[in-house]
């Protein structure tokens, strides 16, 4: 009898570095499935379909909707962009582990639909930390940074529908404390 | 605010290595703290009250069963053998993180009495590997090897009753998946 794998969503205000933390674990263990998102814009350069995103047409994505295809979707601007169930669902009945990166949003509407999910919310250490982080990108407003900071403060409260909090102070540690998430809860007593 | 301590009990057959892996552990993380256990039998050559164990006479170890002093004690031929209540408090309070290594029995009477507590059961990787080790002791005769087998193939079916199962067919794996419960219960969301 083969394990199911187990999906962890991973999560937590925007800024906070939760796609560092990822890209760094699946290095470490290269046996876990980074979840593929698909989106109706086009590809920018370099981006290959199956890889970086699936890209779809309207009519596609629209089509899967109405077949409950998502795990979870959203509209931005003029796109959508949406997780599709088939391919998590493929590798948890292979017993594969999958990592799904994704908005606080996200998060909760795939908890809705895939409660079953281990939920991981990354924290920065305060929100001075964030606004330096989110300044130290160089490419916001300083109108914009505030109006996020003030959207982050609501997010950093969000943790309490999470089943574990990692707060990242230090990359390598957060890293191995995903790591250690990860391992812990392929030994759980279901 | 201190954050509270936790308390990993750690259990399994008899033979199963659970007392190889605490003390590794314990050297892998100087701050997790090992229950020290009460017993009325004489101290051997070498053993300190205090490190190895409490040394208490009969009177004393019948007083706290009677003021409910212990997490679960047991009398094993004339002398009691118990967890004292303070000394794991004491340490949750603290915000430390307790150890606690105890045959099947002991990890039930703690359950009932701490449900709080993380359970973790090693397990053999199978029956056959355990006879194997029993054997290896060298100081059991086939009779009562044969009688702790049919006991254990019971013990193995009581790992439903805990939190994580870690199988030691690999000691230091085990360590790391120990390691990987205590960094991972600490992140966890109450």
């Amino acid at each position: 009898m083969t394990r199911k794998g187990i999906l962890f969503v991973i999560s937590g205000p925007s800024g906070v570095g939760k796609g560092t933390i990822c890209k760094r674990l699946l290095a470490k263990m290269p046996d876990v499935y980074l979840s593929i998102s698909a989106t109706t814009r086009p590809p920018r350069s370099g981006e290959l379909h199956g890889r970086d995103y699936y890209f779809l047409s309207r009519a596609d994505f629209e089509h899967m909707i109405n077949n409950n295809e998502f795990l979870e979707y959203a509209k931005v601007y003029n796109n959508y962009y949406g997780t599709p169930a088939a391919f998590v669902q493929d590798h948890l009945e292979k017993g594969n582990d999958v990592l799904l990166e994704i908005d606080i949003q996200g998060a909760m509407q795939i908890k809705k639909n895939f409660p079953e999910g281990v939920f991981i919310f990354i924290q920065p250490p305060s929100v001075d930390d964030l606004e330096s982080r989110l300044n130290l990108r160089g490419k916001d407003s300083p109108e914009s940074i505030q109006k996020r900071l003030s959207t982050c403060k609501w997010e950093m409260d969000q943790y309490i529908h999470y089943d574990y909090v990692i707060v990242n102070d230090d990359l390598q540690e957060a890293v191995r404390l995903l790591e250690a998430i990860i391992l812990a809860e392929r030994c759980r007593v279901k």
